[in-house]
């Protein structure tokens, strides 16, 4: 019982960690394109709960944000907390990166397991795990109408690919869903802060190099 | 009898009137971009159903334009004006924009009562009608590669937000159903009205400005 | 039985086929963007899957892709083969051209008779067909950060709207259903290539020439 009421409240802070830092994330770039303060909301909001959203849509089951109103309000504290202290967030940028990146993990097991548990095969499951860590930042860079930075920089959507399949294996080795879980997770989060720390990059495409000749 | 005759058919023209406005918005914006008239067609298509689809979509029903031609209808009856008349059009934008903010009112009030209906909290039927109302102009302006113009300038999603905010505020006070939606519906066209009329717009969030100077 | 045999297999092999070429096309584009392998794998996928994907959502059915692996391996077979062969790539433009043809003829009648066979009159089926033909590439377009193709060169997704009214007309006739596939298709191919080959093009919107002038 004890444990019951422990584990989800831990799951559940993790879950806030990894939303507000999302916000943060949207409502931040949307700033620096003098977004007004509605706007900035959306953007945030939309990229904490934008590749959940997609996935629930994708699974036909209804988006987490509609049965608990705990994802509005923690962008809405994101919102404060960015218009309170917006000269100190940049400062604080290492803290952030640590933050997106659990989110980024949490939100890859979520993604995981909710296409799991409903039946879906393993390659769907990866895909969903990818999408919920990964798909709100490429709403947020169309939004602010960028190229989507996970297209050409840094090791980020293969972090939760990754961290997917080692969740499978995981699961094909008879581990505890549990345990499967943790792994996964945790596979995200080192993939991520590995090729941060030493520049590890996928290399660009070259295939094209003479259109731009014509 | 008559009154339940005449009752839908105001709904309806109230509809097609936000539905041609909406279109008109969008094929506007197109050609200034140069589009070729079936892409106009497919802007102005996307600014009139677009937030309605998403929002039919999130609830998981069958989007309201495939069950009824009306809105492909009223669509193409846009694009022929805007052929016919274009040169005219810029002289009507105040008409136009009185269509266009009876045309957010009433989606802001379909989409309320669609999620309200089906049993959903006040907060998920406010976000419905301001997407309703809305994120048809955020596809608009994504399609046309813009920034959408609803995060940076003028109340115009805030309109639908704070519309059908009054709308759940008139049902918790036990009004009936009927005049709820057309205080909901009066308060997103008065806030929208008071606030181009003077010039009242949200804060610029200013949190990154730091960041440019990197 | 021979013939349920080779039947699908032909439509399984066009539908191959199909895949790869929008995959191609959009690796293609991906790259001309500097875009990482992963991006690139991604924006091939959104390409190639992206039109059924939204078809699929609107229909409230199950994504193709979630069901058969098939789309993701042939995306990544594109992939490699654009990194094998990328230099080559470009003097197959006509190669390319017809199979991207050949795709969109396939995916259009795909896409009417799915929504058709789920109950939904003509003209949901003829905008099905055209999502599913069209709307990839738009998301490509997105994705990149360009304005959508379709919506300004070229008869693209108008050949998916007439190809499909065709179907309509062959099945309203009383042809076979199969038979009606067949000429709805080619009226597809058909129509492209002429517009192609003759720089068929729709006229430019010019309604809005003053507005530039403000």
């Amino acid at each position: 019982m004890e444990f019951i009421f422990h584990y989800p409240s831990f799951v559940t802070i993790l879950d806030f960690i990894g939303t507000f830092a999302f916000a943060i994330s949207g409502i931040r770039l949307a700033s620096a394109k003098r977004f007004d303060w509605f706007g900035a909301y959306v953007v945030g909001l939309a990229t904490a709960i934008g590749g959940g959203t997609i996935r629930d849509v994708l699974l036909d089951v209804t988006p987490a944000w509609m049965l608990d109103p705990m994802y509005l309000i923690c962008t809405a504290m994101a919102m404060f907390f960015v218009i309170l202290f917006g000269r100190y967030v940049i400062r604080l940028n290492n803290t952030f990166f640590i933050f997106d990146t659990i989110g980024l993990a949490l939100f890859t097991v979520v993604g995981f397991s909710k296409a799991y548990d409903l039946g879906y095969p393993f390659w769907v499951a990866i895909i969903m795990g990818s999408i919920t860590g990964a798909a709100g930042g490429v709403i947020r860079d169309i939004f602010i109408n960028e190229i989507p930075l996970i297209f050409r920089k840094e090791i980020y959507a293969m972090a939760c690919a990754i961290g997917g399949l080692i969740y499978w294996f995981c699961l094909v080795a008879g581990l505890e869903s549990h345990w499967s879980q943790v792994i996964g997770g945790m596979s995200v989060f080192i993939v991520r802060i590995l090729a941060v720390r030493y520049q590890i990059t996928l290399p660009i495409l070259k295939g094209e190099e003479t259109e731009e000749k014509e």
